[in-house]
């Protein structure tokens, strides 16, 4: 094997580093891979079995063994590592190299790492990986962006390892500079807001309407069989059949009710704010996680305030059915619609459908409604957002009835349900041709002079109130 | 005059400085002011009247007539102005002069500058001034950060020039380095979020209710002698008054409803979530006046989804008034947290009995209210929350059956209110002693081994679901 010059490289053979790069192996791509860590090392080449992948601790060897133009790929954690193993490569790169940063680097480093790699002519891809462990080893969605020449030499690796959607490859080159890092961000983004409405809704049919696990698993199964049909409504399916290993409980209710996070949700919202883009549905999922952590307070609060009366069920699982699928619809039209207006603000080139198209397989938001928003942007390449689609609004008006008697029922209950709320309100006040914020400019003007617009002729206005 | 070694300096006589200046001089302390632009310095010599106040074009002339320790105040837009000023200034400086920035800067500004101040042993203070032009002149809240021994100096301008509450002014030193910044910030978040609660009650009682101007008037003006008196609703009930000078309509129906926003509220929720503190209340404020900006987009949605149709009504205003000071106490408990987490995490060592005493009168969110928290941090200092008080929580209880009905009345009228239900989802979650965050854990352990906490015993766990 020694003399083999390898067709892609890998660094950092953690989980996802050892899958992905068996799964390149798998598809007939020679590979190797570089780690400081011996064990690990080790344990790829043993795994390797018979594929044409092999590691080492050397990067001298790593580079030497890998033909030119050379396809190495990070999947180290975001941050100074990054910064680090380039620093490491560089010296022993040539010109028309391309590293592909595989990890949730924040996209204004991207940025900065493709201005200075390619003043060394080094093609520099932040390219998000979407799929966990195991769509890292069965074919994740891949989300790259950078030099489209170069992109190139790593499409045919990259279409090969990644998961397949009626024979179309989960990968595209998605733009300029850092766009595949902000679309994976985004991705996220949408993340956070699928899995706190999943957990509002558990919430509601568990708190509310008394359901048992048992329940619980059947009736996310049966949602996963619909038009809900999506990976986490999947996995929530199995996670409620999942026995503790420790007690004879359920393990969902042995957890503890503090979610972490690693700061992609936060970053999608900032910037959000910083474009002017509103995303309330997944800016109030990141809140969730932060007031999830206050466990201890929250206990002292039900002691003082106690918890609401049980009155009689006014909705049953058919509307909280709808209710998840109108929130889902709004909390990926509101993502939807930052891609929009960020590519814009930063030159991204995206094609709206064809990141629908590779989020339909491996990724963790995969559902079988972004087969629906791929057609909506097919239809309409330039829409701003979904909700104006005349098919999605077909989908969406029978869903507004029973939202609104969800979130009536379940703060009835005195059972929080911010998510679906904020998804509910985004709607009607993206709906409402007139908003009241008329009164705010008023105010504004009033106390600060801000001055205001009109409604019946142009120009900035101030009144001396 | 020419003789006399001035006792403040003001640079930058605009609306703000002018005003502050002249408040100055009536506290009997005499003024300089410096503006490059001479009609506006020739308009405060000339307002100056008899007040021992003057103005000068020439950097010199002002530094040279100000008695040393040199108190000199910048009210100039933040940013790049405040740094070109301080450049400006520097050189004619002596040790131990004292420059306070009284604008709204971002607060790792201030910080930079104290530092960079600090090595040529001049005094930086940032404080934030809320009150709007009138407050200036009349009695602004003050809220001054910085070394707590050049505070002196400064500290009895200030008290005289502040707002007065039962005769405490509404001035204090807050804490270190960029404190006083922080905390207008913060100020200023809370006041988006009351903004658009009172926006939205509004539109509730005007599309929802069928409330003329005048009723919304009169139904203001009552709650402004109630509990919810403070300065944001006196001026609503004022602007429902206020009639058009372009038409014989009622002004208020004649502004545009798209809502600016000069950036302040937008750090608030975004340094919340640097910090991981929960604040959806004015989250979506700033969410709120991007949807207002959606104008023709907003049109289109209307065209497409129609209107609800209106049913019997199910609340009054007595239920709309109870929601609004519900969502007002809920919208204060945030950013007040926000203030106390903050204080560790920068380590300003604030006083959250005095944030709230000088918040009572002079500035934008002054409100009866105030006087209650206030007493809450008396009780408590170290409280994290003032919902866990339990004399709020004896106010808060008997508002939440007519906060919710509001809400749900809302909703079903297709009205949105987005706020008001941030706020009582935001309690809701908060009064959870369990949230069902734990199957969010389930799934980041399930897809990405992000491992788990267990509510029976301590570690880390993993399961191979």
């Amino acid at each position: 094997m020694s003399d083999i010059a390898y067709d892609f490289g890998l660094v950092g053979l953690g989980v996802m580093g050892r899958n992905f790069i068996l799964n390149v192996a798998d598809n007939g791509f020679s590979a190797i891979g570089l780690d400081l860590d011996k064990d690990k090392v080790d344990s790829l080449i043993t795994e390797g079995g018979n594929r044409v992948v092999t590691a080492t601790q050397s990067k001298e060897e790593f580079v030497n063994k890998l033909a030119t133009p050379r396809k190495i790929m990070l999947l180290v954690p975001a941050g100074k590592a990054v910064d680090a193993v380039i620093a490491d490569l560089k010296p022993l790169l040539s010109e028309g190299d391309i590293i592909i940063d595989g990890g949730n680097s924040f996209f204004t480093d991207t940025d900065r790492r493709f201005t200075e790699l390619a003043a060394d002519k080094i093609h520099f891809f932040g390219s998000g990986v979407s799929g966990g462990a195991k769509g890292a080893r069965r074919g994740p969605s891949i989300m790259p962006g950078g030099d489209k020449a170069a992109y190139e030499h790593i499409k045919p690796i990259f279409e090969a390892a990644s998961a397949k959607v009626n024979g179309e490859p989960c990968v595209a080159h998605l733009g300029n500079g850092s766009a595949g890092n902000y679309v994976k961000m985004v991705h996220n983004g949408i993340e956070y807001g699928l899995m706190q409405l999943i957990s509002e809704v558990y919430d509601l049919m568990k708190r509310g309407l008394g359901h048992s696990n048992e329940q619980l698993q059947k009736t996310f199964d049966s949602w996963n069989k619909s038009e809900l049909q999506s990976f986490l409504v999947e996995i929530t399916a199995e996670i409620f059949q999942q026995k503790d290993d420790l007690t004879d409980a359920d393990l969902v209710d042995m957890i503890l009710d503090k979610a972490k996070q690693k700061g992609t949700g936060k970053w999608t919202s900032q910037n959000a704010m910083d474009l002017g883009i509103p995303i309330p549905s997944i800016d109030v999922a990141v809140s969730m996680r932060e007031i999830s952590a206050l466990k201890s307070d929250r206990e002292k609060a039900q002691a003082i305030y106690g918890e609401h009366s049980n009155g009689e069920a006014t909705i049953d699982a058919e509307d909280v059915k709808k209710a998840l699928l109108f929130a889902f619809i709004t909390t990926y039209a509101q993502g939807l619609n930052q891609l929009v207006e960020a590519s814009k603000e930063y030159d991204y080139g995206l094609d709206l459908e064809t990141i629908a198209k590779i989020w339909r397989g491996g990724c963790i938001i995969r559902a079988a409604l972004l087969e629906d928003f791929r057609k909506v942007f097919t239809r309409q390449p330039e829409l701003s957002n979904i909700l104006l689609d005349q098919e999605i609004a077909e989908k969406v008006k029978p869903l507004i009835e029973s939202t609104t008697k969800v979130v009536n029922y379940s703060l009835s209950q005195g059972i929080p349900l911010p998510a679906v709320s904020a998804s509910l309100n985004y709607f009607l006040a993206f709906k409402s041709g007139k908003l009241p914020l008329n009164l705010i400019q008023a105010q504004r003007d009033y106390f600060g002079s801000h001055t205001y617009e009109r409604i019946d002729r142009e120009g900035i206005f101030h009144t001396e109130w």
